[in-house]
């Protein structure tokens, strides 16, 4: 078992707002499985693999980065999951790339049901494909009676690492990767960012992924997971901060005493807007790179955190929906969104990077910023405000719950 | 003469929408002058030499990036440049540094007051102090009659180039900077962003600046120009695009018949929004590094630029702020409103590096987003709209004058 890394570099800006971005590097197979026929065991990881090949019958698929693929083990390795998916439903014995993606869209699908019985209004969904491999699902929710926008993705992308990025892996994580060319890999995650309407109601983040390295003969030679929820209130209502990180911490707990603790000071400091010296909320967890324990123990903690978001949340938005508010805590909230958008677009690595890349879906990277935000010149709040307290702890990250 | 270098790094980092970010470099003077005695000429600049220290009173001033001010002939020329505003009015024999802060400050004043008698509102006037050395002015007129907001900044920079900062320079625009440690440098800048309340009136961006880093004996080792100004429109009046570029190209031609079509090119170049795969707005001109000619010709050229701002912009206000318009028009400009915001916060050079700069004045930089902004999910006009016409143009720039 590879040991926690926590330096950050390529994988760490594959997050946390966009997976998405990862359909956007190279991947495509130049052949197809015809038959998958043989099971090979590699500890809790399932491998198939095959025998008999075509050629595609398809022309050259031109990829980003102008990549080919070369290794054909991995190509039998999409092929051999677009086949596993054709059979039927995964189950525990699958590899870890089909339990994620199973995983992450049956959350999607639960969480968009459960916002939409609050809001009453139909997230539209879109569905799409990677021609190079992936596809992914975008629910979004705009101008909605609870929700001003809110976006639900997942994404599902076999990709292969150009080689710049291997070398910086190799470099600033340490990552062990022998392979000279593009290196095969695999990433599946879930993204989402709601915000209401009503100031009183807070946004909130949530993002869990799930990544392989490949060896060449498609067996995963490394993996890890990331991934984390934070809250963005625009006033502060200590019972919701409270609430949303015990119930955080509760998840963290059954898979490590240590996790919360660890998880909320990196949250802390991930979601930090530099150049205005302030959180970009009250927090909540984050990671990356974890792979200090068995895949099959992280999953269930991934999975717990995931199916923990509407408990985590949704009694927040019943709670304050309804509240009254005046238009100048509307234009506070606009202040506080601008904020959002700061942060998302000049700090976030996931943002960043998925902007950054050729052929990346855009619609999908900044579905997470709010439908709208505002700038005022100088604009602080009077002292002894609601306002002013918000900034407080924005300035001051606070413990909501004892952290161990 | 140095050789106009269009390789761009560093200095061309520092702009278009933030010199103010320069003034976060550090500097600091430990020595005042007490008199300036001769005055010694270099070419066709100025310079004033110091004779007599004493050391500040002051306590030892914390400095960004931890730098301290070590060259003693450089913190001459800053107590040089004090006592000559104090002497009087800057005239054209003194050096190019005063002469163009004194130009900016003049023209801020006049297009503040040209754009107050158009909207009837007051602009609110910040002026402020760097400790380590430089000043700037941020004029900042929000909801007013006409203009939702409109920002005029001047900020005037005595600083020192990080060794770091030095190396890039070095390496990938061959300055020839022989110092092995911190370069003092200067910088005196004007930026102006303008976002009027009308759909149908376009936003406008200016920038002029100039730049001088200094040799060990505080004279000018290397100088140059740059900035530009180009307009931003929602909806797109191709009057209004044609006059816009007329008369930048009138100024243009007075200097050399090349600097239209070259800074008209690179205008479309720099300021686009790479991810969405459009033009901010309809151009105009962009231009650093410039310094093809000497000093005096290119400052008679920076003077009649800036001069042409209102005469390029203000007439196209006039015409369009009282046209009518519907809701749908307003949310479409709240939609273009939202790429402005893009562009500057993930693609302006000058942004990107004010903010992340430690103690970077922050609202001067940001003056330049818009009051409010929108984004919606997958937002595509209509075909044989207004609305997609304008799109067309940002996806294939036009030639509004003819380029020579």
């Amino acid at each position: 078992m590879l040991s926690a890394r926590i330096s950050r570099s390529l994988a760490s800006r594959l997050q946390p707002q966009s997976t998405q971005a990862l359909r956007s590097l190279s991947s495509g197979c130049q052949r197809r499985s015809l038959a998958t026929v043989t099971t090979a065991t590699a500890g809790s990881r399932h491998r198939r693999r095959n025998i008999g090949y075509i050629a595609s019958a398809a022309a050259a698929v031109t990829l980003s980065y102008g990549l080919w693929r070369q290794n054909e083990a991995y190509c039998d390795a999409v092929s051999d999951d677009k086949q596993r998916r054709a059979e039927g439903p995964i189950t525990d014995s699958d590899p870890m790339r089909l339990r994620m993606e199973s995983f992450i869209k049956s959350l999607q699908n639960k969480i968009v049901q459960d916002v939409e019985a609050i809001d009453g209004k139909q997230f539209t969904r879109t569905a799409w494909q990677r021609p190079e491999g992936g596809e992914g699902i975008t629910c979004v929710l705009q101008d909605g009676n609870v929700f001003e926008k809110a976006g639900v993705g997942v994404s599902v992308v076999y990709g292969q690492l150009p080689k710049a990025a291997v070398e910086q892996m190799r470099h600033d994580r340490g990552k062990e990767i022998t392979a000279d060319g593009p290196v095969p890999f695999f990433a599946a995650g879930i993204s989402l960012v709601m915000h209401p309407h009503n100031p009183n109601c807070p946004t909130v983040h949530l993002n869990y992924r799930y990544f392989e390295i490949e060896n060449p003969d498609g067996t995963p030679k490394m993996w890890w997971f990331g991934g984390g929820s934070d809250l963005t209130p625009s006033y502060l209502f200590e019972d919701d901060a409270i609430h949303f990180h015990q119930v955080l911490k509760d998840g963290c707990d059954k898979a490590d005493k240590r996790y919360y603790k660890d998880f909320k000071q990196w949250c802390d400091k991930y979601f930090y807007i530099k150049h205005r010296g302030e959180a970009r909320g009250i927090g909540g967890i984050f990671f990356d790179d974890l792979d200090d324990k068995p895949a099959e123990e992280l999953f269930t903690f991934v999975k717990d955190m995931g199916n923990r978001f509407s408990m985590s949340y949704l009694p927040i938005v019943k709670k304050r929906m309804n509240m009254k508010f005046t238009p100048e805590m509307k234009r506070w909230q606009q202040i506080r969104r601008g904020r959002y958008v700061e942060f998302n677009l000049v700090w976030d690595r996931g943002t960043k990077f998925g902007l950054q890349t050729p052929g990346a879906r855009i619609e999908a990277i900044l579905m997470s910023l709010p439908l709208t935000s505002r700038w005022e010149y100088m604009h602080e709040p009077e002292v002894s405000t609601e306002e002013a307290d918000l900034l407080e702890v924005l300035k001051n990250p606070r413990d909501w719950v004892p952290l161990d």
